[in-house]
């Protein structure tokens, strides 16, 4: 009985951590978000969470808070205090410091870098419980986690199509196909990823904005993938006052287009060979941690097969359009008997407004 | 609070007629599935149900069950008694002889031919209450209500597609889709339906059953619509012990086949012109209620553009198959907007094991 409500209690703390931690969310690549809080004979003395690289972690501002309530106090941390000179000294050092009698971890630091936080707290004679409200924990970081053991951005493919399947009409016509509700949760998840990538075909047939349409909120780096380069002129991809906007395309490609594109601010880069796993690479580089797909079907279906995408959102509205050519969400994927069809993992649908949508994870790659 | 409790118990009296009704389910037309309780004394002395065409109503079993206690009660009944000799005698005349004090009507008959009811029992001195419960009462029988409004049986279109829009791979292998709990919610919704139909596609590439697949469970009429009668001469649709096929065609299709069909106990009618909408008239006049459309894009288009389509009810699964030809769930109905889509109305979305459905109504045509 006793312990129940001691797990209660522990569990609500690590779910206040990770109120904390969402409180950066989209702005800490490449670091996690963490949450911190410590509590003092049953309370809450002090609170803190990462806001993003170069910055201190949670645990410093949770203890910077409690001050001299830190001293035998119990941390909460959504995830294993560090152990390394990054750009901020090790926070086990800093709790250590600080006096606490016991710090509970919500998970293990899946960086081997960072690791060993847990070992050198117990060598200092701290009591150290890991393992509350884990999965939450791990969820909340599917992104950082999945960057460290892959050295890939984790990747997002969503997309809107109609109860028939498609993601335009015939004649490429695709506003709107969801309802205002879904579409700003649309917003919301451009504002929590780090980038969002369409191709040629999106900037030549859509004009999209792909920002967060929030005020203050931040925008991720808008990813055009394009072999020919052959794109309009004007589109409000280019205009970078709005979102900074990052052209990857093939050695060589229409170098005029190239000059106009960085006349207006756009940055563009040459890669090798423009495949979804090489930008993924080259975003990974860049300290990404999540990336929105959000292209059409060809280059959704290539980055399926490549691995990038790890996780799908799709919404789906109560509406039927038709079309014989009418595009679907996902191109070829070389599948010929129905049993071959990846099936989603870890499934979750839910309506928003009059709109469904699913979330799922592909399986692993074999 | 006393009006709410009389409330209260008429609604679950009149719920306990839906049950009672649905035990008839897909086994009534041309007729309504109805139910009645007879109370006496705020106990139910009677119950009965319309088991099909020909035999007896709801009101009369009830009655017979209730006995002399019948005098003096209160008579629950889903549907307007009738007041017209069909193929029984009216049942306003036996409410009056049993001695009714009370009759609880959930929802007029449409059937201007059965109407009069209400009026007939209180010249009769008979209390009469219209409309409790009424949605579900309208939603019970709205094959019935669409029936008599539009000379047509109610459509159905249903689909199962993977998350991404198809219903079959690109080579059109589409065994399964949706998971078991799914495809029984689909041999159920055939045991409701007095036909289903698909074109000669579905017959070649699918070779279904279309039956129940359920012990003691009756099942619908296989309709196959094919203008060329160019269908193979084994097909699991021509083994009629398992259930009754009606091959529709056009006027000297392929007679050597017809031959072969009638052999085997198929029935086989050439109508002047083969589309949806003389399809579902000649299924009225069979007497039909509601036909399921099991059918590819193509003819599904056509359905829907004909008015053949009252309901849509599509499955989604949570897997992604991928495929640039890969066949999608609803062909050319000839919109280049996506403001021109069907927006569906009434609709509802359900998990149903890992997949979802989506059940919806058609606008009406303008």
């Amino acid at each position: 009985m006793i312990d129940d409500k001691m797990n209660d209690f522990d569990s609500s703390m690590m779910r206040r951590c990770l109120e904390l931690a969402q409180k950066a969310l989209g702005k800490t690549a490449p670091n996690p978000m963490v949450g911190a809080v410590v509590v003092q004979n049953g309370q809450i003395v002090g609170e803190g969470y990462h806001p993003g690289a170069g910055q201190p972690h949670a645990e410093v501002f949770a203890l910077r808070a409690a001050d001299h309530l830190a001293r035998g106090a119990t941390i909460y941390v959504s995830l294993e205090p560090c152990n390394h000179y990054g750009k901020t000294p090790p926070c086990v050092e800093a709790l250590i410091a600080a006096g606490v009698a016991k710090v509970v971890v919500g998970m293990v630091d899946p960086n081997p870098q960072a690791a060993g936080g847990i070992e050198k707290l117990r060598s200092a004679g701290i009591e150290v419980v890991v393992g509350v409200e884990e999965e939450a924990c791990r969820q909340l970081n599917e992104a950082f986690v999945h960057r460290i053991l892959y050295k890939r951005p984790f990747g997002i493919l969503k997309y809107a199509m109609t109860l028939d399947g498609k993601i335009a009409t015939s004649s490429g016509h695709s506003s709107w196909i969801t309802d205002l509700a879904a579409r700003n949760v649309v917003h919301q998840l451009r504002a929590a990823c780090d980038a969002v990538i369409v191709g040629g075909n999106t900037v030549r047939h859509d004009n999209p904005h792909l920002t967060s349409h929030q005020v203050e909120a931040r925008n991720p780096l808008r990813v055009v993938m394009s072999r020919s380069l052959e794109l309009p002129e004007n589109a409000y991809l280019w205009e970078t006052e709005e979102a900074a906007t990052l052209v990857l395309t093939q050695v060589g490609a229409n170098p005029d287009l190239q000059k106009l594109l960085l006349r207006k601010g756009v940055n563009v880069v040459e890669l090798d060979s423009l495949t979804p796993d090489k930008v993924m690479s080259y975003l990974y580089d860049l300290g990404f941690l999540s990336v929105l797909w959000e292209c059409g079907g060809i280059l959704a279906a290539n980055a399926i097969a490549e691995g990038a995408v790890q996780k799908i959102m799709a919404f789906i509205a109560p509406k039927i359009i038709g079309g014989d050519g009418a595009p679907s969400p996902v191109g070829n994927l070389g599948f010929q008997q129905m049993t071959e069809a990846l099936t989603l993992e870890r499934i979750n649908w839910q309506t928003i407004g009059p709109d469904c949508l699913m979330e799922g994870y592909l399986p692993l790659r074999r």
